[in-house]
């Protein structure tokens, strides 16, 4: 079955939107860390233009991984699987053939 | 007198390097020191990004601030003289009419 084929039932989508928004969640939380830590041991202007650049290249990431559409949400999900920022729990109540889908991402 | 006419002798290169050099490591110092509070006073993602927005816009504007080009260095120093951040007496050693110069731009 090909991915743009799957249909998203209204259960599914509550269950999809949530995960998405709890990972998304998680990350941002992690960058606020982060660049707290980093902030912290800024002493030099080198040091200030490398947080800057951090900082664009993982806004850019954010924005590329984080794609709320239907069409991509299983690979979405299945990068999130593989990198460990979504357990298999979190998408308790999608159909089988999706779960064999992000499953199937996930584990490239 | 053109500006682009002007002649610069090594011992006026001497004073305007100098100068040019302690103004721009103060304002690298300033953007040190404003980036450490700023930094200091994150809690959200969105202090994050405009933590990041603020940084792109002082690299950027830095980096059009100082043009070490003769041609412009007037205007370079009279731009820095006009927001506070070079005195007239940096620039002791160069010849009266780039001085009249700079001070007519830093006067505008």
């Amino acid at each position: 079955m090909q991915m743009f084929e799957l249909q998203w039932s209204s259960a599914e989508k509550q269950v999809a939107r949530k995960a998405f928004n709890a990972a998304l969640e998680r990350e941002k939380d992690a960058v606020v860390m982060e660049t707290q830590a980093r902030a912290a041991r800024i002493r030099t202007i080198d040091d200030v233009w490398a947080l800057e650049h951090w900082l664009t290249r993982r806004r850019q990431e954010i924005d590329a991984k984080y794609d709320y559409r239907y069409s991509v949400l299983p690979i979405v999900f299945g990068h999130l699987m593989h990198e460990g920022s979504l357990a298999e729990q979190d998408l308790t109540g999608l159909a089988p053939e999706k779960l064999d889908c992000i499953r199937g991402i996930a584990q490239r």
